[in-house]
């Protein structure tokens, strides 16, 4: 069987951070998303070969990454015939945006369909989840929540959509400030964190908060609660960061600046917030009528800026 | 009665940041600082005059600054006759250190001089702490603890040396990134702070860590240990300020340049640390033999850098 499948990633409004679980890849707290559109991850699955193949944008992988889909593969089935994953981003890694939520959405979607087996997509989800903690916000367009669960098997813990990429009418702006590999893996920074933060606990209990804010807001449209709440859980992860042993600090001047130029856009009554992930870049939510005024002020301070909408569901082709 | 006296300004090396007592200034942790030497406030007293005066820099101020000069003299005795203060700094407010630190403790020193009482220095250090908080560690040179304390009346909290100036031969270099007026002043951001930040409660229950790793650095002269309980108490109280509602970010794109910078010089086996205060300035902590070198190279971000050496105590002249 060979089926293909196509996901985009998506960017937290509402942060994750920690894990309740490493091996299944469970969250210590609730977050919420935004899946995005122009990008994506179109992944071929090919269940039946003479051997394991990875190629990932026309090459054939053979290091860890390979090694991490054909475990992923046994996931789906412990017992699966020698598979072959023909996978493509059609964004630059460089573009500043996780590949990972997409691909692991994408793969978990053909490889389900390959495999015959007749999952739901929650199933999906949280096969997904396994991959990549966010690859289960990728299964659906728009608005996601992912729910942290309580179970230790994980089965309660996936994405479930809150409103469709059509709701509001909203850009994501994507500011680039390196394209840099990030020095330290998100999983080893939440471990570490989980460790020594002194901050991590207050994280943890005051998250469901945010969430329950930032749900409220998209339900309601409403761009400056969503943009408090998603800047206060962005600061908020941060302190965490910057408060383990030894440090993690992934900003730069520019994500200073551009966060300073935010600030300057919304003194001049443009609704405007950003969010950060492990990494240096900046991700500006804005109204659609205010989007190219905003990239424009973002580019004097990098000059790889994308403007990005809500994308849609992940869907077998 | 006509007293003169000086005082320096100290920078905290373990932070101090939220009050346990608004109106007597009792800080809700201990904090360590560091006299600084070139520097200082040179203040007189004369205790008997006309009408109330205060002339700064060969100013005379009116307005709120010397409301608080007399609210102080009110303190020191409250039944006290009308009295002028004049009071210089030798070095520009655009040097990226409060004045605050040095302007009380010497006035304290002096006013209370010039009353004809007789106080003992750890009195005076209470007294300053009134007019401001940090200024309870600037009557002492070198290392000074100031201790938090339990009593209500703030009777036990004050300085205390903990080494002399000749102690260690470090030095500090202060590289000023922007010489306007805080946005929010450190008392309404620690108000803010204890009010709104969920990563409060975890930042005053572990700083007496940070005090005791501090002090055991200084006598045992560890420029590492030292640098990493700074570098930790800092991040932890930026990330008090980062949490609040709404976020307090003194932070620059400067500052975050001369951060990495330091992270840089350390990689180059050099043993430097910042530290920074509510403002975006950083100062940073090296040994003697290194401070050209660590000052060339923060040179590289800001055309204001201060090398500056441990102080002593506050005298009477």
């Amino acid at each position: 069987m060979k089926k293909e499948a196509i996901a985009h990633p998506n960017i937290a409004v509402i942060k994750y951070w920690g894990k309740r679980d490493v091996r299944l890849n469970l969250p210590a707290v609730s977050s919420l998303s935004l899946t995005l559109s122009q990008f994506h991850t179109h992944t071929i699955v090919e269940w039946g070969s003479l051997r394991d193949h990875f190629v990932l944008n026309n090459e054939e992988m053979q290091d860890k990454q390979a090694q991490k889909v054909f475990s992923f593969l046994d996931r789906i089935d412990p017992n699966r015939p020698y598979c072959k994953v023909i996978s493509d981003n059609n964004f630059p890694t460089a573009a500043g945006l996780a590949s990972s939520a997409s691909a692991f959405a994408a793969l978990a979607l053909a490889g389900s369909a390959a495999s015959g087996q007749n999952r739901s997509l929650d199933e999906i989800s949280i096969l997904a989840r396994q991959g990549s903690g966010s690859a289960c916000r990728s299964l659906w367009g728009g608005w996601v929540e992912w729910k942290k669960g309580e179970r230790s098997d994980g089965l309660d813990s996936h994405g479930v959509q809150i409103a469709t990429k059509s709701h509001w009418d909203l850009r994501l702006i994507v500011a680039v400030v390196s394209d840099k590999k990030k020095l330290i893996s998100s999983t080893k920074g939440m471990l570490q964190t989980a460790n020594t933060s002194p901050m991590y606990d207050a994280w943890v209990q005051t998250a469901q908060e945010d969430v329950n804010t930032g749900r409220r807001a998209i339900l309601n449209k409403d761009l400056d609660a969503l943009g408090e709440a998603m800047e206060h859980s962005t600061l908020k992860m941060y302190s965490t960061m910057f408060t383990t042993k030894p440090a993690i600090r992934y900003w730069k001047p520019q994500s200073i600046a551009i966060m300073q130029e935010v600030e300057r856009l919304r003194k001049s009554e443009i609704s405007c917030w950003f969010t950060m992930d492990a990494g240096p870049n900046v991700k500006i939510l804005c109204h659609t009528k205010d989007a190219e005024q905003v990239a424009e002020s973002i580019g004097k301070h990098t000059s790889i800026v994308h403007i990005l909408e809500a994308g849609g569901d992940a869907v077998i082709l």
